[in-house]
């Protein structure tokens, strides 16, 4: 297959395949990604190769353009026959290559995070610049349900709460990424790979993972999978059930949302009686982290929200609860007082 | 500690325990099952063995009252032993217990079930015909945080959604059922039966396990707990959050489901466009799902739901999609017709 990838030369099957992820972005994004500048994050695995091939058969066809954007982490001695590959592909299918190496070992040392964070921070940086450079709309990401799967298991590992363990979105307006694979098994992609001839490069992690990554990658998700065979299945209900509740969520929390009145003093905010009662207790607990978290750093934990909102269901007035990052709710006749304490002031 | 166990006689660190139990079924119930008459599922473990000391202090304490109940499964040799050591710790506490024997194995075969399901169907009917006899208000089960979490497990693999993911309930007023432990870990349960000295029977299981629930029991829920400590208590917030959000949703779906008009056909049931376009489409998917239920047997698919969502929302008319149990919707100008298909009507 030299030149660019064709749709019409696949078979029906996999044409539809193509589509099939064309509309799932045209879902998320309200249009397809095939018509914009598309920046491509491009390692030379099953991933990013499959994505590779699927969005250059798309762009092709609706008239948008691609960028294949590949960065050599120098971490492993086979990273330049990754490079290499990479290199090779984007010539057969006629596609810009941008080609970077960082020493990411180093830049470990130096930012003092680990290798998968180094790492992590490099590409995004990377597919950032060149997003601006080429005025891009769009970064593509090759992140399959395979990694959406256990992405929800890291979640549940951790103890987040609903919506959010239903795992990564499948776009992030701030940084413009788009995962259009994100409910496709890497099964799949190497069948379809296999189907369209063209090679891919095994293991080609671009740092060592952190070891509850890898043991959930090698150990739980497998177990999950023998037990029940259609879990991936299970996983992407489970992320669409979660995106319908979010969505939801986030509209709701943004009507009942009072904009902090004129007067309001820095670091401080306030929910009133009337607002906290006429909502409901899932929507209680959403305003108290909303407006928490808008009075700066400090993640406030789940259990103490629920103190909270149990101590003002009992009515409860004159009650201080103190949460992370120096801030505190002050249970009121009024409503909740919402404040960051002055540690200056308090001890002067 | 001869004669029932006694509040005062515990260290102020287990009497504050005992009384977190007690307040713990006070916010399930509204109020607690101490002034009660409680049927209690013995079987001798940890868990059930430290629920009847439990109980037994409380209800001692607030006048309530508590008949133990135990079933030999004649599953194993040493089943007698368990007989007997329920026996003795009853005596020892002045504690009344029924005790029977059935033969869970022919009762499988019998009834051509598996074995766990024979055992479970045994206890709760025997659990339900001792509270009828003695006019017993609430049936005491000792499933603890362990179990709570490996329950969520269990739901993780089969493709459970949300809320129903969090887990079992702690209370189900159809049957009764109190499970005043389930946010307890178990082995918090084995401190206390070591602090107030008493023992109890090790891997009394009733029947063979499921071979799934056995490897999430021996092996997801450990490969979690060694990844995060406090993965137990990351499952006792999941429950709460489910627990918030369930009742949120119960009492939205109440409000917003209309009553069968009273020319309602048997086996049909309609949504109209005016509440559906009002709905938020989390609400929209549970009334859908609410709706076919109602209907009768046969569980509707979470992907087909969204599938009806997704056209109901693109007014897309005339379209038909079939549920299991033979029931369809059919989408309209007016709303969303829901019925059974009379299949011997269809063919004849």
């Amino acid at each position: 297959m030299p030149g660019p990838p064709c749709l019409q030369d696949l078979s029906p099957k996999w044409a539809r395949f193509c589509l099939g992820i064309e509309r799932f972005s045209r879902q998320i994004l309200g249009r397809s990604f095939a018509q914009a500048t598309c920046v491509l994050g491009l390692s030379g695995g099953v991933d990013s190769t499959s994505l590779l091939a699927i969005a250059a058969m798309l762009c092709h066809r609706s008239r948008g353009s691609l960028v294949a954007v590949h960065l050599d982490h120098c971490l492993r001695a086979e990273s330049a026959l990754d490079a290499a590959f990479v290199r090779n592909t984007c010539e057969k299918w006629d596609i810009p290559l941008v080609e970077e190496r960082i020493d990411v070992g180093r830049m470990a040392r130096d930012q003092g995070c680990g290798l998968e964070e180094a790492g992590r921070r490099a590409r995004y940086d990377l597919l950032e610049r060149v997003r601006q450079e080429r005025d891009a709309q769009i970064v593509l990401l090759a992140h399959q349900l395979n990694d959406l799967a256990e992405d929800q298991l890291m979640r549940l590992v951790r103890g987040t709460g609903w919506p959010a363990l239903g795992g990564m979105a499948a776009y992030d307006p701030e940084r413009r990424l788009l995962r259009p694979l994100l409910l496709t098994p890497k099964a799949v992609l190497e069948d379809f790979l296999n189907a369209v001839k063209h090679p891919w490069r095994e293991d080609t992690t671009n740092a060592e993972p952190c070891a509850t990554r890898n043991r959930v990658r090698l150990d739980v998700l497998p177990s999950l999978l023998r037990e029940n065979p259609a879990y991936l299945k299970a996983a992407a209900r489970l992320w669409r059930q979660a995106r319908i509740d979010q969505k939801h969520w986030d509209a709701t929390l943004h009507a009942a949302l009072p904009k902090p009145a004129p007067d309001t003093q820095e670091g401080e905010r306030s929910l009133s009686s009337t607002l906290l009662s006429e909502s409901s207790p899932p929507l209680r607990l959403r305003l108290y982290k909303s407006v928490l978290d808008s009075l700066g750093p400090g993640q406030s934990q789940c259990d103490a929200l629920f103190r909270l909102d149990e101590l003002w269901a009992m009515g409860v007035c004159g009650k201080t609860i103190r949460f992370p990052g120096d801030k505190e709710a002050r249970i009121g006749k009024a409503g909740i007082r919402f404040r960051v304490i002055d540690r200056k002031k308090e001890c002067g």
